[in-house]
């Protein structure tokens, strides 16, 4: 049997000259792949008491949606700055290349609700770090972040040492 | 028990004025409508016989992800141009609003492959015109077409109308 580390492509200096990116689309097309890395992550929350997940597009959205509906939570999307209709807050962070602004509508939690974030992969953690910020301006609580992929070299953990980080692959580099 | 209908939203003049923005995030954010949401569009899907899933970001991803994981089938995704790292095969089209250029993994189909197109909407029909060109530029066969909305105001079966379409929810206007 395939390890769900074979599933992932790497195509080197994409989108820019030194990054390694980790291609989560050759796991996807694999229904076994996609069985597997959604299985894993999964595996990840067992025991976790949570509300709602809440993913960024496009690529969190598919592990966080077959997640959502496999544990009957509701899914909170994060979105690109303007693509969510209602009400929003948002938040600016730098990327491990270029900027991003990003939203989430402001009815779509309670406060005090047990917030799980779910994404393809963590790199630098500032992504995660802009979505943690949204999501306790809400009033949430989150109680854990996982990952299919994470690339240690960038040292996401240090700037999340408050807070639950789990990846089911772990890249020595970044 | 509420209809699938109840859990959309409407939000008027989004993202410009005169379009009637139906807003899927409120089916996803609560478990039952999103699971009444996945289970009508399967069912549209019961003794179709295809190898693969093809979606666009992002809104796809919502209901293709789960869908091909419930089904074990590959899941490919479309994306914006520059997305995605691999080579690839583009399309250029109208937008309701706007325009937008799209891509696909050229090495994600392999000629002659039965294919179901899954989205959130479907409107004018110009997005699954250009998924259907990608589609067909690589071989695949495009078997079906499954949305949880249509807007029938919009006429995209004329424009479709060698093509299998289905959809949960239809709305009379644009």
């Amino acid at each position: 049997m395939k390890s769900i580390e074979e599933y992932v492509t790497t195509i080197p200096d994409f989108p820019e000259k030194g990054i390694m990116f980790r291609d989560v689309t050759t796991v996807i097309k694999d229904p076994d792949g996609y069985q597997m890395a959604v299985e894993e992550m999964q595996k990840k929350l067992e025991g976790e008491e949570f509300d709602v997940i809440v993913a960024p597009e496009s690529r969190g959205y598919f592990f966080a949606s077959p997640i959502a509906c496999n544990l009957h939570k509701p899914l909170i999307p994060i979105r690109k700055k303007g693509k969510l209709p209602r009400e929003t807050v948002s938040a600016s962070y730098d990327l491990e290349y270029g900027q991003e602004e990003i939203e989430m509508h402001k009815d779509d939690l309670v406060p005090g609700q047990k917030v799980v974030i779910i994404d393809d992969l963590i790199a630098t953690g500032g992504t995660v770090e802009a979505m943690i910020g949204l999501v306790e301006s809400l009033g949430g609580i989150v109680v854990d972040n996982v990952f299919l992929m994470e690339l240690m070299g960038l040292n996401a953990r240090d700037r999340l040492s408050d807070y639950k980080v789990q990846s089911v692959i772990q890249y020595p580099g970044k």
